[in-house]
């Protein structure tokens, strides 16, 4: 399993007028979390994109257990609980604020796609490698 | 069954550089339909939280078939396949193109909350009222 | 001089938790209501990408009289003052209410860029040749 | 003169598809700057609204010199040049790339309120504390 936290800091623009983050926007926290983990790899995801490997997002679960407010230092987490053996990729999330409860909890499914064919690949070797440690020793 | 459908023109503000529209956007697109649909009815969710009911989301799913781009005119179908019998509302949302492929369907759970109580409580009478003729010759 | 209207509902997504749209958002309202302005012409912004120009923001001004709020049907004018005579255009926009107010009022500069070159251009013909006739007459 | 800095990464969300911030996001660019400003002040904006003084933006002005780009962590300065002596206060913004170039310029004018009354107020007196060493000795 691999795992990696990112901080983020609730902006005005997020909220709404119910007085939350407005729900759409987790899909953003998500994406933004999920760069961070990369980041946390040694590589990013702008280097995969210039290397020629995109991911969109083919799916989007959130389940909104409480909300965040403005000014909340969100903790999110990023997990990746087993290695892709094809293109698809499973990344799940969880949204805790600073009082460790959990807010929010998603995952979303992303694709492998060669830049200059625009079809499905698999996980590019630089990312296998640097994934490879963490799933070593025991399966999740 | 009460369905709608909504267009909405895509903004050059909602697509990102994989020249389609960022996946987080939509849940507005979904949300700006549900509230269509619901004017349909010849109500407003506007009217609905003055009137002392809330709606948070509570779960969104969504599933990307094939990317949007900008300046399509998408449209976009809320269904209510079932009249809610407790707290929760889903409603199901498909989005096509003007070429009526299907773009990207999705799914939500909402609340129904007391603004006074911030309890649970179940649909309103007066909106109860509006979606029964749809739901009184056949379930679907 | 050339205007055009354009109508905008507010959705949930925009407002923030001061019960209002979010400042930041007219920026993407002038930007769907340009593009409108444009469609009126009998061309798309869309269709000026595909055949090489870019019109990039170059500066962005807007003056916030009264709050728009959730569900508001806005009205958003798009008013070419004068004819480009160089790389810049520059639009006005105005938001109005249902009852007539005028909420906002902003203008944006953008460059006609060229996108092979990315270099500086002037309004491509086909534009112009669209534009002519509000200027014809009488300048204001 | 009072002045902070603070980092932003750039989001997938916060692109387009010319391949760079999307305009009309630097205004919660600036926002998210603004607090964190305020919050090396010893205390935020949040607090603020608790304690009964909103600030709603009046005018937001941008001049784009050069594009933000995806992954880009942004150096954002917030500026206060002069005290407040009424109602307005205005706060001027700077946005560096992590190469030091200054992309945009920005400033907007903010209004004090009184949450109860609604009105236009002054500075409340914990702020202008916080304020006044950063002005003392020499006007800028």
């Amino acid at each position: 399993m691999f795992e990696a936290t990112n901080k983020i800091r609730v902006r005005y623009a997020e909220t709404d007028q119910m007085d939350v983050v407005y729900h759409g926007n987790y899909a953003a926290y998500f994406e933004a979390s999920r760069a961070e983990a990369i980041r946390d790899l040694g590589l990013t995801y702008k280097d995969m994109e210039a290397m020629g490997t995109y991911m969109p997002i083919i799916e989007l679960h959130c389940k909104y257990l409480r909300p965040a407010h403005y000014d909340d230092l969100l903790s999110i987490k990023t997990i990746l609980k087993e290695m892709p053996t094809d293109h698809r990729i499973q990344f799940h999330h969880e949204v805790y604020n600073e009082a460790g409860k959990l807010l929010t909890i998603g995952h979303v499914v992303l694709y492998f796609i060669d830049a200059a064919t625009k079809q499905k690949t698999t996980m590019p070797a630089f990312l296998l490698e640097k994934l490879a440690p963490f799933f070593e020793t025991a399966r999740d």
